[in-house]
C-alpha cells in the first residue's frame, strides 16, 4: 500500500515535471535544479554566479526553504526576479510548487532559472521539477565520505560543486579520494572546487553554466 | 488520500515505538536519538563522547546510513558494541529499523544507547524511535540561520550541540544571534558549542549526558 501509493505520488510528480519542461522548452529559458545539504552554500553560489552572469543573461531564481524568506531577500539584493516557496515542513520541493511559483515569476522572461531546493541531500533528488540539468553543492566541512553516503545524490548530478575550499587548510580532507569516489560512482558529472567567500574557481563553474546554456552570451 | 497514508505510517511507527519505549524502560537503558545534516560531526561527537565516558557506564550504538558501514567501523574501532542500519535510500531511521537491529545488539548489556540517524536535518525528527531524548548536532559551517530555516528539528531537541567551533576564526558566524533563536525557539534546551577536533567543551556535553541519564556512573 505505501508501495503504491509511493509511486502514484511519484507519477504524478513526473506528469507535472513533463508539462514544465515543455512549456520550459517553448519559452527557451534554461532551468537548473541546485540541491545539497543545509549550510553547502547554495544561496552563496546563487550570489557568486548571478554576479559573475550579470548582463550576460536574463536570470531569474526560485527559492526553496521549509521556513523563512531569508534566501530570497539575499537573491533580492542583487536585483535579480525571485520567488520564494516555503513548504511549510516538507523536505522537498516538488513540480506542483514550481508550476505555482510561476503564477509570481514571468518566465517567459528569462534566459536561466536557477531552482534552489530545500537544504537536504537525500529526498530532493528524487522529485522532477522539470529542470534541464540537477547540480550537487557540498562543502569541505561535510567531509570526504559524502560521495559514498549519499549516492543517490551525487550519481544524478550533471554537474558537483564542492565548496568552501578555503577552509582546506584547517580539515582533514581528502581531495584526491573525493575525486576518485565521484569519478567512480559518476565519471560524467565534472567537479568545481571553489569557494563562494573567496571568489576562487568561481569563473570555471559559470563559464561551464554559460557553454551548457546556450542563452547565455 | 496521500494524507490519509501518511498519517497511518506515523501511526504505526508510534506503535512500534511505544513499545520499543515500555522494553527499553523495563530494560534500564537510556536511549538518544542523535540528528543533523551530513556531516555535522554526529560520528565524531559519538567517538568523543564514547571516549570520556568509557569505564562509567556500558554504551552501545545503532548506526543509520544510506549507504556504507564506515560510521559503524569508526565506532568498533573504540570497542564498543555497533550495528549498521543502512536505509538503501530512505531519509531516516524508523522504529521498525530499531526494532530489527536489536537482534544484533544485546541491549539488556546496555546502560545507554546511542543512535545516529541518518544525515538530514528534515525528516528523521517525524520517526520517533522509542528514544529518551533527542539531540541535534549541527555545525558552524553550516551558518547561523539553520535554527529559523529548520524550527522542527531544534523545536523537538532536548539539547543542541553546536560542533566545529575550532573553525569560528575562518567563518561569518554569529554566535550570540545563534543562542537567541535557540533561546526563542526552544528555551527548554541546552546548547553544547563544541570542538570535536580540538576536545574544546566536550566535557560540558558529557557531563549534561550523565546527569540525564542516571545509568552512567
Amino acid at each position: 500500500m505505501q508501495v503504491r501509493l509511493g509511486r502514484r505520488v511519484f507519477e504524478e510528480n513526473d506528469r507535472i515535471a513533463e508539462d514544465l519542461r515543455l512549456r520550459f522548452r517553448e519559452l527557451g529559458v534554461s532551468v537548473v535544479n541546485i540541491m545539497g545539504s543545509p549550510g553547502a552554500g547554495k544561496t552563496s553560489l546563487l550570489e557568486k554566479t548571478l554576479q559573475k552572469l550579470n548582463g550576460t543573461c536574463r536570470a531569474g531564481v526560485i527559492e526553496g526553504d521549509i521556513a523563512t524568506s531569508l534566501d530570497a531577500e539575499r537573491i533580492a539584493r542583487l536585483g535579480t526576479p525571485v520567488v520564494q516557496i516555503n513548504t511549510g515542513g516538507k523536505c522537498h520541493l516538488d513540480a506542483a510548487m514550481i508550476n505555482k511559483a510561476l503564477h509570481d515569476l514571468d518566465v517567459s522572461a528569462l534566459d536561466l532559472l536557477l531552482i534552489e531546493n530545500v537544504g537536504n541531500l537525500v529526498c530532493p533528488v528524487q522529485f522532477d521539477l522539470g529542470e534541464d540539468r540537477k547540480i550537487i553543492v557540498c562543502s569541505l566541512p561535510e567531509g570526504d565520505d559524502k560521495i559514498a553516503k549519499y549516492p543517490a545524490a551525487f550519481s544524478a548530478a550533471s554537474a558537483v560543486v564542492l565548496n568552501k575550499l578555503d577552509l582546506l587548510p584547517y580539515l582533514p580532507f581528502d581531495c584526491d579520494g573525493f575525486r576518485q569516489s565521484l569519478r567512480t560512482l559518476n565519471s560524467e558529472a565534472p567537479l568545481f572546487e571553489l569557494s563562494c567567500k573567496s571568489g576562487e574557481g568561481v569563473d570555471e563553474w559559470t563559464e561551464w553554466l554559460s557553454r551548457t546554456n546556450p542563452r547565455i552570451a
